[in-house]
């Protein structure tokens, strides 16, 4: 589906004409561009626009199908970006993942966006307010678009934080916790966050280098700018990641502590049964000549001896944190 | 054995001939090739190609002898290509592998094929189906044989992603299991497919490059989706590798976790036998006094303690989440 | 907010003039500069500074914003240098971040920082009294900024150090520790402190490297002088992160070793009660013919006898080590 | 001691002279070579040879102390190779490494072999019958001793594979077993495999680019060939220690595994005689009035009691898994 | 303190002149040059030799100063090289760290030496004996420095063999050993060792490389073979930290299969005193019939009974392993 489309002329969206093959007809001018904005479209939608633009035909058929790797592919006259975006879901503390493919030459961009997050709607009229980025043109797009979805990695890494900072709490608390599940689903998000993000690297560098031919030179601190918010969210995924790995450990060292101190709780609760059992074996024994048996007070002294002695293994082992 | 052989002119399949030194001696016109395709075959049959061909030996005995290493090898008018192939087989969970060599020249293409899976023959109906990559000549064969062995990786991926997804949940499940071969197995597979995998790349960056003389220019983006395809497996592979150790780590907790419960539960019902053995031990003394035995209902009264405590450390257990 | 100001002229502070406008204006001559630094500022403080200066919007942003990278940005005129600051608060065994961001041009530098820590202040008044380095001109401040902030990485290692020698000798006292959260805070620290020093190394190699047009050949073999003890900073942190995890494991087996112990120490404990108990069930049976029981010191005997063949027990478990 | 020398000419060994000097004086013709062969050479020996052929004088120092570590050192007119060798004893499930020194002219060759596997005599004869290899000169016998050297690496870790196979059997068999020992020696001897791949690699490299100057540019895939096997035997070796990294893990695993089903049948057991020990207990209460005392058939049934009871544990535990 | 002065000419020490100032006049012939050995010189010291030879401040600071990291420094003329030396005291079975700084210019050298360890003398004494050494000037001093302290890491790598051995050895013996703390302590001291060897490989491979103007050509190939024992160094403690952790993984498995054989021992134990209890138990019981208790020889039969239960428990447990 179409779902927006504007001819952009001196740095702003011109009035006038909504059919992209109109606008691009209009589009006659120096440093006139026209934006189409696609969601989940059509092969055919697709291969109508690729077929007047010239896109490349591999190029068509991976923004089509979705689940592509994040890439940067240079063509004779103009560029296609796969970026995968990124969003936290609360109800399920999940990570999503949806994709955008971006196709920038000279005179157009083209939008392809797959899946229900990070909608391009705000972003374009957000950029439609600023002159400064959008007079760069179909770069200056292209860079809205990536900063946009960066930002929302930066987002959803901040709510990772979060996720982590709560197993953290959870693992070190006194109470019996069960972290395993709940770090191993955690680990698997940040597997998904790294991603879509380790393989955007390297075509943000190629785009901050200036080497690609629709980039403007003027862009690349812009397009810099944007790699170093991807490195700072893959740095934090990498050190979250060996932050889960310690909890891990010691979670598995609480699980063990536990244990000991349940042993030995279990061993001081034994022993106030088995020691007053002893007792009750002595005076069941059968010796023709045992004067405590005879004792008026005999039974009540047996079971005061057994209190006593159950109450002083309690203090014992109370003392040296058995119990 | 030669499977099938034929000469490609304009884009399609020429009619007329069988033999291959038949349509070898016909690939006259400027953009003729022949394919020759081999699966298994004796050193004698390749050896006669190789001469017509001019093979390098070293190369031929790689093509004869199975088990090499995936490798691109230039040599001065001909490129050599070892690729693994890999097959699902569902019955047994197992990752099977077998061997593809392809000699690629300006006019010919020579493929050789080991172990069962991976028959080039659809590939080859499907290639001659398609102009647009035929007309590439040899380099599309070349594109058309990786494309369709790298996808077939993909679907090997995920068959293992359903593996892993099932590991996940028995891990996880309530029930006690015994993960640990089922883990060491999957980790054995990846390392198998992570050997097809990984050497794969050098070569299709080579490939994509450009730098490869026998490779056109318009091919070169052809054969850089295909290195993007590869690159998607093998981070899958990577991401699938680490989740399986987190998974036994996790595996390794619950052990723990259980043999834990199975400590409490062991000595809550210990306990419920060895109290009641006290109090039968107490009034098992021989004590001259002792009023509870004259009671007419003495020995009932110490039956219902007995019960009582039982009872009463039950309920106490159940709530401390014990038993 | 602007904490200090000052005109630099032959390697010394000029007098007369506070407000930066006025110094800009008298810094006419070759090889003088304005040094402003900033704690905090507004963003309108930080926006007319930045117009008069030249600098570049984007640098701009990320010095109002904390949080950002380390990085080194190069912009026609100018160099953009974002720091993180560090210090150890002794009484929390924290590490604290703080930043500062350093704009250097041919006849400025403006120093931005954010946090409590490493005040600039102190540095200024040290580099006034070292001709030498004033007089390389604003890459002699930057230099001096770079050398005190990676001073205090030194500094902040050093405690380190300290703190994973505590946990060393905790983990191998003879007493019953629980270092596991210990150990997770410290690895946590060293993360902290990792994510500051990584990305500030290639900055000093470019530095170093003497590639930067602000930075004159003179200077480059004090950057090289910093990037080694940057480097030292980091290499000893990957040393302790690596220590940490040994120390962990180290920990994993204390307590699997005092488990063991516990377990023997109450086998052996347990021993003491049941064998007695043993010998009062079998004085305890109903035997018409058991002469013990008529013995006048019968009784006396079997208690004798439960002593001796415990305190036997005891000596033997002493001896095996058991108790 | 020098074990083999001949002189070459045309592809062949040239009948007379035994003596290297002699051999020396008669290669004059162009593409002559000759080609000494030491084992263990004495320092003498080793001079004289050197300063005829003008050896570098640390390479030779090289050459006659064994332990060194593998590498490719070029000098002005000839290269000088060292290789581990290595050889699997079958008694003694072990790898064992020797050296093997290669000096390589225009027209000559010196091997200094160091330990008993390895013997470059049937190489030797075996390059004698390939006239393709020997017509190379010094770079045939260089290819055919590396080939030799790396064929048998690619022997031993086969061996090792089947080593690992047996202690995956091993870890995951009903019994238990003792394997952390096996599992330590095996990593032992991957990392002394390791010592000899991995430093090989670059030599290969170089010489299989060609760069060195006595290697013809017809031998290059020759040594592309073998730098191949030498990258299956690494990875080889790389994948079979993670797989025991694994196998370890799966271990220790089962030894929790194997704890906790001996806990339970342990208490199960113990069940099994604590419970009639109570029914024990409470006949052998006092009471005044205990019908079941009196019963004629009293005391059978009480015994039939506590086998009833017993027979029913043994029955639940079986069905729950813990006996 | 100065240790040692002495000018060289023609490859052999001058006779003549003690004081540096003197021979520093002497050094006037081309080939000439001296060298100062100091030993933890105080400042005074050093900045007089570094006035008169030029010497750059910042490498005289790290002179002075120890605890620098080891490093290449080039200026415009001359070279500075800060060595960490490392040597093995047997009775701590500790390794100990001390420094060497070199400045080398074309005529002179300056080696600063700090801790006892490693002292030069006996380093110039051997290069005294040696024209061919000596005949480089200063670059042959700087290459038997060097030398020097790399076959002195050697030596200490090869203490640090016994050690691991040692440790294997005691992990794996019968007996029960504490092994964490000493793998901890070893895994320390082989980071020290790591910390002195791997960033010398940088500075060895550029002077190796001959990119440093102050070493002659024809003195590269002996840098070259110095980086070849250095890399024998670094891969030798990366393999015995690997062996290390694996040796760790094994010592906890023993841990656990030890506490295994514990709990069976224990259990076996117990049951050999508990099934014995429950017949003394059952002779407790007060049925008046019971046969056995009427029986003369019925207090030995039920005696007899118990050693026969618990002698064939004995024999049970030991078949199977248990005791």
């Amino acid at each position: 589906m179409i779902v927006d489309c504007a001819l952009y002329r001196d740095g702003k969206r011109a009035e006038g004409g909504t059919h992209w093959r109109e606008l691009r007809a209009k589009a006659d001018r120096d440093g006139d561009f026209v934006w189409i904005g696609m969601h989940e479209p059509s092969t055919t939608e697709v291969h109508e626009v690729a077929e007047v633009f010239g896109l490349h035909s591999l190029a068509v058929e991976d923004a089509v199908k979705a689940h592509q790797r994040p890439k940067l592919e240079r063509f004779e006259d103009s560029v296609f970006l796969v970026l995968k975006t990124l969003w936290y879901v609360d109800e399920e503390d999940a990570v999503e993942t949806g994709e955008i493919a971006i196709f920038v030459g000279d005179d157009f961009v083209v939008t392809v966006r797959h899946g229900r997050g990070n909608e391009l709607h705000s972003a374009r009229e957000e950029l439609e307010t600023s002159r400064r980025v959008l007079s760069h043109g179909p770069s200056g797009v292209l860079y809205a678009v990536i900063d946009r979805v960066v930002d929302e990695y930066l987002d959803v890494v901040d709510e990772l934080i979060v996720d982590v900072d709560e197993i953290e709490a959870s693992v070190f608390s006194a109470e019996r916790t069960h972290d395993s599940a709940r770090i191993y689903v955690l680990k698997r998000e940040l597997a998904e966050v790294r991603r879509a993000v380790l393989p955007l690297r390297e075509p943000l560098v190629r785009l901050a280098g200036g080497d690609e031919p629709t980039v403007t030179d003027q862009a690349a601190p812009f397009f810099r700018d944007v790699a170093d918010h991807l490195a700072r969210a893959a740095e934090t995924v990498d050190s979250l990641d060996a932050l889960l790995s310690t909890a891990f450990d010691a979670y598995l060292a609480q699980i063990s502590v536990q244990q000991n101190d349940d042993m030995r709780k279990i061993s001081a609760g034994a022993a106030l049964v088995v020691v007053p059992t002893l007792i009750a074996g002595i005076y069941g024994m059968n010796f023709r000549h045992m004067p405590e048996l005879d004792w008026t007070f005999g039974y009540p002294f047996a079971l005061g001896l057994m209190a006593a002695v159950a109450a002083g293994l309690w203090v014992l082992f109370k003392k040296s944190g058995w119990l």
